[in-house]
């Protein structure tokens, strides 16, 4: 079984679901048999550098809310993170264009999946526990070493602004064919999909219902029946010619 | 997308299957969008070390056949190879337990998906295009060392038994699970398949179809349907408590 979780660092909702997600998987029993596959997605595809305002500030502007009501919000959303073990700091600063980061996602994903899956947790932690400026190169820099990635190479993908690019617009295309629109965004096996920081039960029960679907695999028609195969240690040889 | 494909190093259909599903993707318009993912199957699972006799041999002894009938039959499992591009000799000697090569295999994922790619033809053509011994160890570490591995990782990997061990099992368990009790055998999204070295343009009509039927997810039960998201640039933030 395969899940796809499409998320963006900028989003406290996809750094809090992949908590929830990994709880529910834990509990079901097949998580042996899960591999995990984080995808891009850019919450604010248009947005630019990074104002260096703290992002409470811009939500306050942006919809009229006081000072108090903004920090208010962002406290609840931390007391949801922190009731996942997680850190989170009111006060983060990224609220600038995330493209950069995914394309260096991308490149810890030709590394091997471990690199890429501390390379995503190291960029969840940096924006919501450690308060660090991630629209700030030499900062992405500094965390992507710590998490185990080349110094110049990274420098390399950074400077690049090609690099990885169409890998991830191409994850970007799929999430919209496959009809998300916000994150955190789950699919199972390219059949089911989960929408949002649901409690760890609802991905359980997901992986369940996904799990008893499985094996019923659609024979693709047009197939010819008499194409060969190996099979116990044997090989159809093609008939000799008339 | 994604097409996973069980295969095993010692199946002639599935170097040849390879081919022609490459060549069928090849032809399908959405082909950028499509991941190829590569599992491990051993055709013949309670395979010991090699004899060192070459499978002509050892085919014709297993079905009485005379050994110019056997040797038509590989000849004419040549000719399919050949006609597909790839290069092909009679008298390949692999007939052992394919097991450590899968092991490899894995190990070479871990360094990444083209890693995996490189060693996964290199074996191909040195069973079928170079006829090496790859129940040889020297062997195998040369044939690794030349597509890109390094050469004491690869030693350590075969001298441990264990390792990526149960990554084998896990490819072959799902395997079963699906249906699949030949090679090679592709499956698309989790939801279709196809089985055997069919012609290309099978694959490229599986794809078609499998692409048609892509986007309409189905929607886990159980959701909660304000579990928070982030969407459009602002993200959910929980309600105040009363």
């Amino acid at each position: 079984m395969r899940v796809e979780i499409w998320s963006d660092i900028a989003c406290p909702w996809c750094y809090i679901g992949k908590a929830r997600f990994e709880k529910g998987l834990a509990s079901f029993a097949h998580r042996d048999e899960v591999e995990v596959v984080h995808r891009s997605f850019e919450l604010d595809p248009s947005a630019g550098e990074p104002s260096g305002k703290p992002v409470v500030q811009l939500l306050a502007d942006k919809y009229g809310l006081a000072p108090e009501q903004a920090e208010a919000a962002e406290a609840r959303v931390a007391d949801a993170a922190r009731s996942e073990g997680l850190g989170y700091e009111s006060g983060r600063l990224m609220n600038g264009s995330t493209f950069d980061l995914h394309r260096l996602l991308h490149h810890a994903k030709k590394r091997g999946p471990e690199a890429h899956a501390a390379l995503l947790d190291a960029f969840y932690r940096a924006n919501f526990a450690e308060l660090l400026p991630l629209g700030d190169p030499e900062t992405v820099v500094t965390v992507a070493r710590l998490a185990g990635l080349d110094e110049a190479e990274t420098s390399a993908v950074l400077a690049d602004k090609d690099a990885y690019a169409d890998d991830v617009r191409a994850d970007e295309r799929e999430a919209a064919e496959l009809g998300a629109t916000g994150v955190p965004f789950f699919v199972i096996d390219r059949r089911f999909g989960v929408s949002g920081g649901q409690p760890a039960e609802v991905f359980t029960q997901a992986l369940e219902q996904a799990h008893t679907a499985s094996g019923g695999l659609v024979q693709v028609a047009g197939q010819d029946a008499d194409a060969p195969v190996c099979e116990d240690g044997t090989c159809d040889v093609p008939a000799e010619r008339p």
